[in-house]
């Protein structure tokens, strides 16, 4: 498969600038191009943290998960890292024995530097599927990118792992722990997509808090929960999704022991708020996306249920171009919440759009008046909430309008 | 809400001829203009069923269903009908006890024309969603329909109950019950959809077989299952899908009394057949829709399996566009099969299009030319298969692909 990559204009919903971003202690960082992806550009970072950092992740539900995914995986499970190597270009997925064998050296390699076991390094692809990775073209790169480490190339870094996003995405939060001031950073890739790649998103999270593997697995499962797990573009699942976060230990703080010490407090809720500001930001580069949308469902059987409303709301094509067409056509809700396969009272359903009541009762609120909620759907940023009545669940997911810009995308022929 | 509505130009995909359907003994039809659809056109259909008529149906599994649904539902359960009544431009959805009111008031109306029980009398709405529907306007109508009612006029019957659609849709079959010829023939309407009107699916099919309603309810099931249930545009779920199947026994065939006797067994096949000519129709009128696209799978845990893999493919949106793009972007299918929710033995997968196997053993076939496929995916009519190896699961679904012609059609904004 050969695809020429070809470039779109940065997404209309794109965040002023790249944020200011502090170092961690105990995390330095190198991009370069090895010549993986077809453009001359940034294509490898590597990472490197000091030793004693713990690492907690999430991954891919996909049964086709990408030899990376599947290393990586098998690697958290240690609780222990050393090194992270991402590569754009070539997702290696689908690609066999071979495949294996390209994740098992780049982690070797990468080992061999850190002088440290393969097990403590995290690989991640993102690109074409079903083509075998030059992983000789990152081996060779790596002595070059080792004597290049450095704490504070965060913007570069998160544009060494872009595929086809318009912007680089990335994020940073102070939090104390036991009156210690800690730091999260954050940078992630995602939902920029173009024949023949896929749609990944990747994300890896950064702090110098010293947090065991066990407690900060829990405290990442929370936080990818409240993020990552309720966003969508379009409803497909990757092969190659994957969100880590490293605890490099550094910061002199009280010692933690469970995910639910109160002094993990603060941590967990910027924690959160950092994978959400992630999370946003992939959703604003949705391919073609012309509307940030946000959608909170409540009065729902419980916050799950919530949430699969929410999504059945948020993934629904009708609803989409409804929304790219600035039509506040609550029809279409209504169709959404009934298709979702969860509890709802629809003849006591409270829609709103941008705060103005719009269903009551089983029909339109007494004297709806369109206007002012049509003008709330000519902006780029569209609220939506539902009530349904049933209990008291509730849940916020965020998606993107499903403009020509995703067909031009991603129906394009392969030249 | 209101719309305007606009013309589309005849689908690409429609078949070049509505078919020359015989009279059915026992049911008469008429069509006319009763001005619930905006513009000036045929927008309610009348249907008299002989006394004795059997019936069985299904509908919208959406908690939304709509109070036409909800009548027709419970009438279902009594397994005799009289009457029939269909009217596009307005669904009689989310419009309360007033909607109630008029499904119920359009039957008795129905009824007192027919001297029945309203409980035999059936209704079907679609179109605009929370408007109140003018059902005095049906009920006016009904006396002059009632005067016109005729054998003949299935093309007429199957323009009548057209919302969104460009061409209506019609199909007929002659089967054998004890060697005794019965007539099956059937209408349908759906996948046209402007805003603000949802997409809905109709279908009615009579035959002047005798079959008692609990074995007609049987042979329905059965057939729905395996055409309407295995097609899909664009994966929302209307408010209003009904189908109905009408046995009027006005043939001399030996009496059957089990769904399973042999005798059934020509019969089910054409209704199967049938049903399925109608929902490829539907398919072949979806929104926008270039390519009609037929998706086998095999070799899954179950039939049931196979087709939440087919659907999982046929939704999604990275394949669809890849369609609309004539691209054999196959590493698409992979990521569609990997979220299914249902077992697969990924590197195991056999993935052909157009007959040309593309992947096998974990990667792509061995000398993989792209040429012939390429060749087969600019045609119109595409064709998938996908065996996932795990067991004997087999069922095909269909779709079409998502083009610019879907965002028009969905995202215009209503003036």
């Amino acid at each position: 498969m050969n695809g020429k990559p070809k470039l779109y204009p940065i997404s209309p919903l794109a965040p002023a600038a790249f944020p200011r971003m502090p170092e961690i202690a105990g995390v330095t960082l190198a991009a370069g191009a090895c010549g993986i992806a077809k453009s001359v550009r940034s294509d490898v970072l590597l990472v490197e943290l000091a030793v004693g950092t713990t690492v907690a992740g999430t991954f891919t539900r996909s049964l086709a998960a990408s030899a990376p995914v599947k290393w990586s995986k098998r690697a958290v499970k240690g609780g222990q890292a050393r090194g992270l190597v991402v590569n754009a270009g070539n997702a290696n997925t689908y690609t066999g024995p071979a495949g294996k064998e390209a994740a098992e050296r780049t982690a070797q390699a990468v080992a061999d530097q850190f002088s440290c076991r393969p097990s403590r390094v995290f690989v991640a692809s993102t690109g074409v599927i079903g083509q075998p990775l030059s992983y000789e073209k990152i081996i060779g790169a790596l002595p070059g990118l080792k004597r290049q480490l450095s704490p504070m190339p965060w913007d570069t870094a998160a544009k060494a792992i872009m595929t086809t996003d318009t912007f680089p995405k990335g994020a940073t939060r102070q939090a104390r722990i036991g009156g210690v001031p800690v730091t999260i950073n954050g940078i992630a890739k995602g939902s920029g997509m173009i024949a023949p790649n896929m749609a990944t998103m990747l994300a890896f999270a950064f702090t110098d808090a010293a947090i065991p593997a066990k407690v900060l697995q829990s405290l990442m499962s929370g936080a990818v929960d409240k993020s990552f797990n309720c966003i969508t573009v379009d409803s497909d699942t990757s092969t190659s999704d994957t969100a880590l976060l490293f605890a490099t230990g550094a910061a002199k703080h009280p010692a933690v022991k469970r995910a639910n010490d109160p002094v993990l407090d603060d941590f967990r809720a910027k924690l959160d708020d950092l994978m959400t500001d992630l999370a946003h930001q992939i959703v604003r580069d949705g391919e073609g996306a012309s509307k940030f949308v946000a959608i909170t469902v409540s009065g729902a059987e419980s916050d799950k249920a919530a949430r699969r409303i929410g999504l059945s709301i948020a993934n629904s094509p009708l609803v989409k171009t409804a929304i790219a067409g600035a039509d506040a056509n609550w029809g279409r809700i209504i169709m959404a919440v009934g298709k979702a396969g969860e509890k709802a009272a629809i003849d006591k359903l409270l829609i709103s759009i941008g705060g103005h009541p719009v269903t009551r009762g089983g029909g339109p609120v007494p004297g709806y008046d369109e206007a002012p909620v049509a003008s709330h759907m000519k902006g780029q940023e569209v609220e939506i909430s539902v009530d349904v009545a049933v209990g008291s669940g509730a849940a916020t997911v965020w998606t993107c309008d499903l403009t020509h810009g995703y067909i031009d995308i991603n129906a394009d022929y392969r030249s």
